[in-house]
């Protein structure tokens, strides 16, 4: 029988509840920071030098004293003795600057004790080993400061952050080569269905080929610190699918399965649910998705989606991955966006979420979006065929033709 | 000497420069689907079956003849004989429906022949081997049509695409598990600079850590299709780093370099490109990042990079990465971006583009957008600490303080 929208829970209630009951505790390891993309930050990360550790030059010219050149002008240069060059790499300790001299310097070069600033090579003219100064240079003036970067001690990055190629450059300007990272979050994946089959292998009866087990393998696999352990479909036997749940539990954080959510499917992951731990959630208030449930094994979330595959993805964007995140303590990273004007309205049952697939393209220099099929969380194709999705949050009764709505890109 | 903005290439001028000069062939290979995600498809993929393969139910019911129901209803009731039972994976032949008959059939079972409809549960009462209907049911009517969600030699994904989870979960939809891609695009780095240690090794003179390497080997690696070979640091010696180079040509789809492409840093990069090939562009209108560079050696590009971190990867953003999606014949993917009102006002020299990073955050219910740090092209921890970034176009004098501008999401 559907169940009626006062069992279900709604979405942000549900993501609530599952951030409450569900803890995971991943080990820490160190891995060389090349290994360390998209991997979850593990303790803390403090600078350990000052960057740049010295004042550098920010541009091509000479490092002088600033108060020698008091007064210089066009009409009146101050004549410096040029003591030699110093570059990047060079020890800054090559030169000494002393009063009425300079030293010619490259970007990103040290400046030579004694010297407080830098003078461009177009407010200059060299005369063999000395230099005409036609401009007074500030203190400081076109020179980067020790630490402007960054201090020693500082804290750079926080845990837990998933880390970025900056994260990694930042790690890597500190001259630290290895970094701690939470181990990957293991998720088992099992399958069910009698009418599921593997790609590959023949089509029994009214057997259709397993497209949502791939589908939700892969996008739990895009959240780049997760291992997916992939355990097959299970047809309709609750000794097999019990052990392999059981399996799955023991050697994962997490388990998500797919099918036998619909009444008339004999509900096998349900019952191994019911009769091995809790429910965390049992339905949700969203379309499609409405069957996408969360339970407790033994104190590890099981995540139960829908066996279609448009409703599987649907939960895993609106529930499972949100959930994860907010249990590991990380920000959900944002999602390409853009505003575009509904050619046609979009009725909502109020309570519900829903999740429209749509089209996005642009008309008289407008984004417009039209929905690409409305109803079917069984049609594959239009996932692939439309390229942006709406969702209509919980509290209302739709958009109106004309109205300007965010649109998810795909 | 800096260089004016007259001998500068606009950043749409240097892409489309790159797109028509540059070709790369990729290799053909066939992988299994599991290990295809990101890579890019080689050849048009076609259905090569109907999906759904038969006309299935979409709920829980009976299967009927549409015909037998007419003018049911609650005082008037239809009585038919129930024959048994048929759910998802059974064979469509198992029973066949004729007048007056009806057979049980759970959500995605196919329809037995001789039944063109399904009438819910909701609209029934089952009594022994017989069952009264309530209502009449058009013809298909509950029913997913055979190949409503595509059709055997329908095309389903278009070559050249990145594929997704949903593709991948389209092709296994098929029964097809291998997919013929393009090798992945590999790109051999070179860092320049007699100034750069590698992290874990000690600093000597005014030396500093590679991390404009890693911030750029990391980003390049986030495309997904991308192999990134890591040749090290190279401190100034033409002949080894020309030996590098060659060597990466050889191996690689595409070279790009880092450091060495200021006037005083020596210039090593740009002798060799000279030397051995020609330029494509040679410093672009952009800032940060006005030197980045493409040369030609040998029909292959080297993309040559800033060493400042910072402008490296404006670098990567503005011109190398569109550069390989349009030779690739690719759509860039799309990136979060949101609107926000700023702060300040962002003044640009007309003809070139900036790129602002901006700290973006929610103030009295809408977005706002400051700049995190104006200027610093080596300041790594500006791209760590803001989260977002303004790119202000060529032919524009800047945003006015208050205006809504587009920012892209770190």
């Amino acid at each position: 029988m559907p169940k009626l929208l006062g069992s279900l829970t709604s979405i942000p209630e549900a993501v609530e509840k599952a951030s409450k009951m569900i803890s995971i505790s991943l080990g820490v390891r160190r891995v060389e920071i090349v290994d360390a993309q998209d991997l979850i930050l593990a303790r803390d990360f403090h600078a350990v030098i000052d960057q740049p550790r010295f004042d550098r030059s920010s541009v091509d010219g000479y490092a002088v004293r600033s108060i020698d050149l008091v007064g210089a002008s066009i009409n009146n240069p101050v004549v410096l003795r040029v003591k030699g060059l110093i570059k990047p790499g060079d020890d800054p300790s090559k030169y000494v600057v002393g009063p009425g001299e300079a030293v010619e310097i490259h970007t990103g070069a040290p400046l030579p004790p004694g010297s407080d600033a830098v003078v461009m090579y177009e407010d200059t003219r060299r005369i063999n080993d000395e230099v005409e100064v036609y401009r007074p240079v500030p203190r400081y003036g076109n020179v980067s400061r020790r630490a402007e970067d960054f201090h020693r001690g500082e804290l750079l990055l926080k845990a837990p952050r998933i880390l970025k190629p900056w994260d990694i450059g930042i790690i890597a300007a500190n001259g630290v080569g290895e970094v701690e990272v939470y181990e990957p979050l293991r998720i088992g994946l099992i399958i069910t269905g009698s009418e599921v089959y593997e790609p590959g292998h023949p089509l029994r009866g009214s057997g259709l080929y397993n497209s949502t087990g791939y589908l939700v393998w892969k996008t739990l696999e895009s959240m780049g610190f997760t291992r997916v352990h992939y355990y097959g479909v299970f047809h309709d036997d609750t000794d097999l699918l019990k052990e392999a749940l059981t399996r799955a539990l023991q050697d994962n954080h997490v388990v998500v399965t797919t099918g036998g959510t619909s009444v008339s499917d004999g509900d096998l992951v349900r019952d191994i649910v019911e009769d091995l731990g809790e429910w965390i959630v049992r339905g949700v208030a969203m379309r499609p998705g409405r069957p996408t449930s969360i339970g407790l094994i033994n104190g590890k979330p099981v995540f139960l989606l829908s066996g279609y595959p448009v409703a599987a993805w649907t939960g895993l964007e609106a529930l499972v991955k949100p959930a994860i995140y907010r249990v590991l303590g990380l920000e959900e990273p944002a999602k390409p966006m853009v505003k575009a004007v509904l050619k046609v309205k979009l009725p909502n049952v109020v309570g519900y979420r829903s999740y429209i697939r749509v089209r996005v393209w642009e008309e008289d220099g407008k984004l417009v979006a039209e929905p690409y099929m409305l109803k079917g969380s069984g049609i594959l194709s239009s996932l692939v065929k439309s390229n942006g999705y709406i969702v209509i949050p919980e509290n209302t009764e739709g958009f109106m033709e004309g109205e300007l709505v965010d649109v998810y890109l795909l």
